[in-house]
């Protein structure tokens, strides 16, 4: 087959660790000759009026003009007057979904071995409206703010994500129990979209629920045991979520608690979906200055989260023999870096997946 | 020592297996000379004006002349018109302080076997407020509140809790980095009540961090793992968290994703604290409407609920000899009930625990 035309990507090593793991991405990427050419963007040194954040206005028009990217650990620089880098690129970017892929990784052992799912977090509202004042003094008050249009288009990601990925089930996350307006909005539009998927199961939890995970990837369970949980979560096969899609803030919290499952964020992926088809993969672990230089890094998370990238722009080839490269390379435990109990250098353990080619 | 004079205390047998597991407690409690008086109060068959629920004035005026109760599982009715149960007594208690210890039963294998925690959750605002509305069709908004007033409360509570119960640190669980107003002045409360306690440790944990509790409960933590999560992680003893305070929504996560670390609601002990030295042990499972009236049900979480509250009347050697009987009857494995994988009945566990009286 012929080659495809080069595909241009934005990327953004990052601080601190960063440009080592955005280093070992591109060795890899033309190890397997992945088509694409990287335009390099750094996060700025004094506050850009356009963006009012240290993101520079090039930067995001790189995204916006090449709908794909690839992102390094970003150290917010701290003081006043300007905004988060991670929310300016979500705001600016209208990133409105992030997708978080979690499973174990065979050869490295955690106390859980059969954790897979995906979480689907919406991304722009919620408790993230970033509304709040003070009502009188020592009395404040946050707005949470959940859109039909927004948990539409999330629910409609989420689906559509569960039927082109060959998943089963979708769960919303939720507290309507007690938030019955702003929650039983998300949970409308869930069920809107879920009747458009019938061969989906549509399942609705409550994240109090939800973060019992121990249970629910216990697995050989007693069913008694079940009867002290909510009905909720007396699914079919107990023993596994699938695709959980949710409000911003229980997505956060949620997609946290699943990489522990696993590892940890040194090791699983993450991928913001915005409008336009825009795609802005992203390693969401610190940017660990102690380390940074040192040649100690883990690449694993902006690694995966490139396969994630590669995924959207549909070179699923390249995704599949990129991932099962790394994967193997941390199963034969050979080579692995010092967050995983190995010796390697960063250097070494990325030539060892260029190695698995 | 002569006998001290009798305590009367309301109970709430609640629904479904509550009656069962009520009467395990007040078996147990009379072979531990426990002197503690019961006034029995069920839930009404209709709505109460004056409580707008369920409950009935009477049962809440038991409590508040009592100051003392132990709460079964309540299934609050469907259907419109009336408040949920649980969150009336809240309200109508001032139950400021939601209080689980959290720790591995012995013998009762998990993935986990060091948990040893408290979760401390405010209990009455936050998320909570019930104050919701429509800003235009597809739009809504849910208000948290949280004031000075109540975060003071709690914040006091757990550090006088962790010194009065041999505890080294409290953290404070926020995510302050995007709500800055709300769990800001949430933070801003605890810091000052710290002050007052400089024999304990104040920490600082963003709630998405702290859910990966997974990596917190590892017991040899590779501390270049640790890069990759925050600062505020880096505690001396990455190994436990000790005493956790917070507002009502993480609380209400937070707990549940702990007991879900050692078994589950089943076996959880809670308490909740209110003004005037109110104190409501509840067990916080559901009603199993399915087992109900089979003599199937575990009593231990209604058991282990009452336990504290002994601790709360400062009949500590009652509490203790109570609690030892119950966690020697589940280490001894001889006597299970089905959820921890045995074949007991509630009523032969319940002897087996006299028995070791
Ligand atoms: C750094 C923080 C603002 C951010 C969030 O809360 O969304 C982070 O936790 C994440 O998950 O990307
Ligand atoms: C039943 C529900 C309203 C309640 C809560 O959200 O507080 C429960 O989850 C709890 O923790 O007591």
């Amino acid at each position: 087959s012929s080659a495809p035309a080069p595909i241009i990507a934005t990327l953004f090593p990052g601080d601190g660790i960063g440009p080592e793991i955005a280093e070992s991405v591109k060795q890899v990427f033309q190890a397997a000759e992945v088509p694409i050419e990287w335009e390099e963007h750094y996060v700025g040194d004094q506050i850009d009026p356009r963006t009012q954040s240290f993101l520079t206005w090039e930067s995001l028009e790189s995204v916006r003009r090449n709908r794909v990217g690839l992102k390094g650990p970003m150290a917010t620089p701290v003081g006043k007057g300007h905004r988060s880098l991670n929310l300016t690129l979500r705001k600016e970017l209208n990133l409105y979904a992030n997708v978080r892929p979690c499973y174990s990784l065979p050869g490295y052992k955690t106390r859980y071995d059969n954790v897979n799912l995906i979480t689907i977090r919406e991304n722009t509202e919620g408790e993230y409206s970033g509304l709040e004042h003070q009502v009188v003094r020592g009395v404040v008050e946050s707005l949470k703010i959940i859109t039909r249009q927004a948990s539409l288009r999330v629910a409609e990601y989420a689906f559509h994500y569960a039927k082109t990925h060959g998943r089963e089930r979708v769960s919303a996350i939720h507290k309507a129990n007690i938030m019955q307006k702003t929650d039983g909005l998300f949970l409308k539009c869930c069920r809107e979209v879920a009747e458009k998927y019938p061969e989906i199961t549509y399942e609705e939890v409550v994240i109090d629920n939800c973060c019992m995970m121990d249970n629910l990837l216990l697995e050989k369970m007693e069913v008694s045991f079940l009867i002290f949980v909510s009905h909720a979560q007396l699914v079919k096969n107990p023993a596994l979520f699938d695709v959980l899609v949710m409000p911003n803030l229980y997505g956060d919290i949620i997609s946290d608690l699943c990489a522990g499952l696993v590892g940890g964020l040194g090791l699983t992926p993450s991928c913001n979906i915005g409008e336009a088809g825009i795609a802005l993969a992203e390693a969401v672990h610190g940017s660990a200055p102690d380390i940074a230089g040192k040649n100690l890094a883990n690449p694993t998370a902006l690694l995966l989260s490139a396969v994630t990238m590669l995924r959207h722009l549909e070179l699923y080839d390249k995704a599949e023999r990129i991932q099962d490269a790394i994967l193997n390379t941390i199963a034969e435990g050979k080579y692995r870096t010092a967050d995983l109990g190995g010796s390697s250098s960063t250097t070494d353990f990325t030539k060892a997946i260029c190695g698995h080619l």
